[in-house]
C-alpha cells in the first residue's frame, strides 16, 4: 500500500520524526569522514552524509553545513586554515565514525580510537585504514538563501586509493574497497553489486559489462 | 599497496578516465529518476546521482546540473512549469532507469517502457512502480562561480513512500524497498545492511538498534 504524506503532514509531525523522514528521502548516501586541524594543530574528525562531486574539470566536491549546528569545529578549521581531508568509511569502523558525532572534549581520533595519518605534509589529518582518501583545500562557500546552509566547494589536491579497488578506466570498485554509505541518519549499509552496465544508446537495452 | 594520484596526474589523464575517477570519489550516491513535463505536456524521465536534502525544516532537495550537458530537458522543464517528481529507482527496473541517459527522441518513459504514473493533479510524472516518490516545486536556482554548476532548489509538497518501508519514527528501511544505489557512472548496488547504531553518546561505544 502506499502511503501519501502532505507537506501539511510534514510540517505538523514532531521534529524527531521529521529529521528521519526528510534525512532518508533521496536514498543511500555517500559517506564520509572529514578530517581537519585548527592552526594550533587539535585535530578534529567528524561525519558527513551531504558531500558530492561537482565537477571533474578541475576535480571539486561539495559539503553542506547546517546554519543552527552548534558546534561546527570542520567548518571553523577548514576557514581558518583552508584546508581538509576526506575518507571513505568501512565496516571495519563504521561505529567509531558514527561514534565521532557525539560530544567530544579531545580530538575525535583519540576519543573514538581512529588511527590518524598525515602524508606528504598536507596540513589536515587523514584516516590511517580509510581505502579513498583526498586532500581537499578550501575555494569558496556560498549561504543558500533558502535557509542558510552553508555549501563548502573544494578542490582535490591528491588522491590516496587502496590499489585493489582502482580499475583500469578510472572508476573505483567500491564493493571490493568496503565502502559503507548511509540510509538516514544511522543506518549503515555495505554495497551488494547488481550490475555494471554499458554506455546508454537508444538502439540497444544496457548490458553487463 | 596505497596509490597516490596527485592534482597533476588528475588533470593530465584523458578526460574519460578522470570522469570516472572524480564520480567514485564521493562513494555510493543517492539515485533518482526526476520526472517533468514541457507545457504541452511531454513527459520527461532522466537518471540523477547529484541529489541531496538541504534542510527539514521546511523540507527541501538540492540538485546540481552540470553547465556544459547539451540536452536538459529536465532543468527546462522544471524553470518551464515549476515542478518535478524524484523517484528511489529498485532493481526491477534499473537497466531501464540507466537507459534513460541515452539520446531519445520520444519520452524516456515510452522509450524504455518505464510506466509513468499521474497523482493528485500534480503537474509532473511520477514512476508507477518506484517505492518512494516526491512531488517537488522549484524554489531557486543558483549558479555556482567555481564553475557554472547550477544548484537547483526545490520543496518537498508530497512524499508517496510504500508503507512496508516506512518505520514508526519516519525513518524509510531503504533495504525492504529495494532502493538502488550508484557509484561512479554505471556500477549500480543494492544496500546490505552492517547495522542501525544508537544516538551517538561519547559515554558508551554505539549499539545496533
Amino acid at each position: 500500500m502506499t502511503k501519501r504524506i502532505s507537506s501539511e503532514e510534514i510540517m505538523s509531525s514532531d521534529s524527531f520524526y521529521r529529521r528521519n523522514l526528510i534525512n532518508c528521502l533521496s536514498g543511500y548516501k555517500s559517506l564520509n569522514l572529514i578530517g581537519t586541524q585548527d592552526s594550533a594543530g587539535i585535530t578534529n574528525l567528524a561525519l558527513f552524509s551531504q558531500v558530492f562531486h561537482i565537477g571533474a574539470n578541475p576535480p571539486m566536491v561539495g559539503i553542506l553545513f547546517r546554519p543552527n549546528t552548534v558546534i561546527r569545529h570542520t567548518l571553523d578549521n577548514i576557514m581558518e586554515t583552508g584546508f581538509f581531508t576526506m575518507n571513505h568509511v568501512t565496516s571495519e569502523f563504521y561505529k567509531e565514525a558514527h561514534w565521532t558525532s557525539a560530544r567530544w572534549e579531545e580530538s575525535e581520533f583519540e576519543a573514538t580510537g581512529i588511527a590518524p595519518e598525515f602524508l606528504d605534509g598536507f596540513k589536515a589529518p587523514f584516516v590511517r585504514d580509510s581505502p579513498v582518501r583526498l586532500a581537499c583545500s578550501l575555494l569558496e562557500t556560498q549561504t543558500l538563501k533558502v535557509n542558510q546552509t552553508i555549501l563548502l566547494i573544494g578542490s582535490i589536491d591528491s588522491i590516496y586509493i587502496d590499489e585493489r579497488g582502482l580499475r583500469a578506466d578510472g572508476s573505483l570498485d567500491l564493493g571490493s574497497l568496503g565502502t559503507v554509505t548511509v540510509a538516514g541518519l544511522d543506518d549503515y549499509f555495505v554495497g551488494k553489486r547488481l550490475g555494471r552496465l554499458s554506455y546508454a544508446k537508444s538502439d540497444k537495452m544496457p548490458e553487463e559489462i
